[in-house]
């Protein structure tokens, strides 16, 4: 089990890419995970550099769980797997946009979104 | 200006909002900002206790810049304002959706979102 993200420049991603991410302290950047055809935002996760490689060349969305500190494949556990159809870099380089297309539920709680439960009141 | 986001507590954010927040060492959560009707995914922002209290009260999206340190209203410089539509915390606590609806850009690129320019080669 890996314990810290992967140091940029020690994976196999495309330096080009690389060269552009714009990562937090913890090397790290948000990935939001969107459903391609429908539009509904997911839940957002963690990529470091080999999480980003891995999302884009597996076809799975791969994620670095900051809390368990590893590498996780979204619905390796669940089965509710998350099939990677495009992802995108923002103006910055400092957030993803993973298109996917999202079996079952995204969230752990068996929601369809991790955004479900609790809309806070606006005054 | 400020220079640190608001401590916990110091902002008039509803304190039952404020205990189920997870915040990073810097205070923050991420913010996705959605168009509320086409879905589209416009951009993703930072937002700490003051400025989430900011954004559920005045109808309009307040953001922590993390490079400049300081509040920012979207659209007080662009003219290009997000008017908040609805805001959800996610199951962990630790992100925010914030469904708006966005005048023009919503990048400072002049795209109508963030995550338009740059789609990564997938392998």
């Amino acid at each position: 089990m890996s314990t810290t993200p992967a140091v940029p420049g020690s994976t196999a991603l495309a330096p080009e890419i690389a060269a552009r991410l714009k990562r937090t302290d913890d090397g790290l950047l948000p990935a939001v995970a969107q459903q391609y055809d429908t539009g509904e935002v997911l839940m957002l996760g963690w990529m470091d550099d080999e999480a980003l490689h891995r999302t884009l060349t597996t076809g799975r969305c791969t994620y670095w769980s900051r809390s368990r500190r590893e590498y996780w494949v979204k619905g390796d556990t669940s089965g509710h797997v998350q099939r990677v159809v495009s992802v995108a870099l923002d103006c910055d380089g400092d957030t993803l946009l993973v298109k996917v297309d999202q079996s079952g539920a995204a969230c752990h709680t068996g929601d369809r979104t991790c955004f479900d439960a609790d809309v806070l009141p606006l005054a």
